[in-house]
């Protein structure tokens, strides 16, 4: 279709360390180099691959028209991102015409990556390669040093803008438990975890991987300072070896 | 506490350009790895890291003393467990005393991962390091190119060894699925997947990003043949894009 390709390298948890080898060689070597970020914002999937750029690169930094001034349901905001979508589409669609593009993604693409939102418009127009990555609650649970899942735990993975009630239902059934998107949810997801009897073992992980990094008990941690990077965890206790026996 | 510590690498989900800068740089230096396999097999961790061991590396194949003989809940495989895996436990902390010790694991060690079993009996007696991996289940999601994922999908994993009534409750409250540990339990997988009216949807990736790697519609497949290494997956549609919209 086009001399060049689209090649988005998830870019892990943070950690520089831990993107993939084969990631880590693209970004290095790479002419043309797009992220999303908020505006004013450095922008974190930049923040991550900082000192590894070539000299010679073009950044694209794809600047969200809006976050959160407008409600993610109303007819506004889905219109103003959908147009904000076309139109880098077509920008690096244009690009990879002649030459290979490299997106970069926090975490794994194919995990509530923005990216994908880029790769629905640009199918049958230009090649698109996906690398994936370590995802953000991978690191998070690491971060706590204690396994998420033994033997035939469940995991459920939830975000915060769901209901209370939505996250209690699944915070009884599941044995292990991610919550991402928390910031304002936060007193939220800790009531559903109050109700479901499950605060005492949740976990609430800052910055996970990264410089800062933060890990404290939910039920010590005071929730109205709605941290902006943070997940929440419980992790499953399924068959868990009792040492000696 | 001794002068070497022991350092788990997640491999990720098979193909070696999917490692960790960190973790590839830990394995190709490594004088001492130690992996888990099952007897007579080769190993899937090994496997992932060919041709990447120091010539000089000694090499400790921890061979599982049972698999599938025993049932998983008798007393029997579980006294011969703890035994197997407190002795390597001893093995390696003898080793740390003055030498690092890589251990390899796929995918991410603190998901579903054996590691955990040496990890807990090590504690206090050597230092620990878990280096995170892309765990299997992402690898075999970008095997479909299909976001699993999009907005407010409630991802639920499972694993295959659940019974079909505690799978089918999951499999109708989540809106995206993961099924691993499938094998010989795919016929009921199948069922369940069937009485929540999702079978239409379900994936079955065998091998993700590994050579043989195969991606069918789990309604097309002959689940009499009960692959090995195979993951089954549907995928969320949450808030998913409409172009042009």
């Amino acid at each position: 279709m086009t001399l060049g390709k689209i090649i988005c390298t998830g870019l892990g948890p943070g950690d520089p360390g831990l993107i993939s080898v084969r990631s880590d060689r693209l970004i290095r070597a790479a002419r043309h180099v797009a992220y999303f970020r908020k505006a004013g914002r450095a922008g974190q999937a930049r923040c991550i691959v900082e000192g590894m750029l070539a000299p010679d690169v073009t950044e694209y930094p794809m600047e969200y028209p809006v976050t959160t001034e407008l409600p993610f349901d109303s007819p506004q905001y889905k219109q103003v991102l959908a147009v904000f979508y076309d139109d880098w589409a077509t920008r690096l669609a244009q690009l990879a015409a002649t030459e290979d593009v490299i997106v970069l993604c926090e975490g794994d693409p194919l995990f509530y990556g923005s990216f994908m939102h880029l790769q629905t418009r640009l199918q049958g127009r230009v090649e698109v390669e996906v690398i994936p990555g370590i995802n953000g609650m991978t690191g998070c649970w690491n971060a706590t040093g204690i396994p998420i899942t033994w033997g035939d735990d469940v995991l459920a993975v939830l975000v915060g803008t769901l209901s209370e009630d939505a996250l209690l239902q699944h915070m009884r059934s599941a044995d292990a438990l991610v919550v991402m998107k928390t910031g304002c949810n936060l007193p939220k997801i800790r009531r559903a975890l109050e109700r479901a009897g499950r605060l005492a073992d949740a976990w609430l992980v800052e910055r996970g991987t990264m410089s800062g990094q933060r890990v404290t008990r939910l039920i010590e941690t005071d929730v109205i300072d709605c941290p902006y990077f943070a997940t929440v965890l419980v992790h499953g206790q399924g068959r868990r070896p009792k040492v000696g026996t």
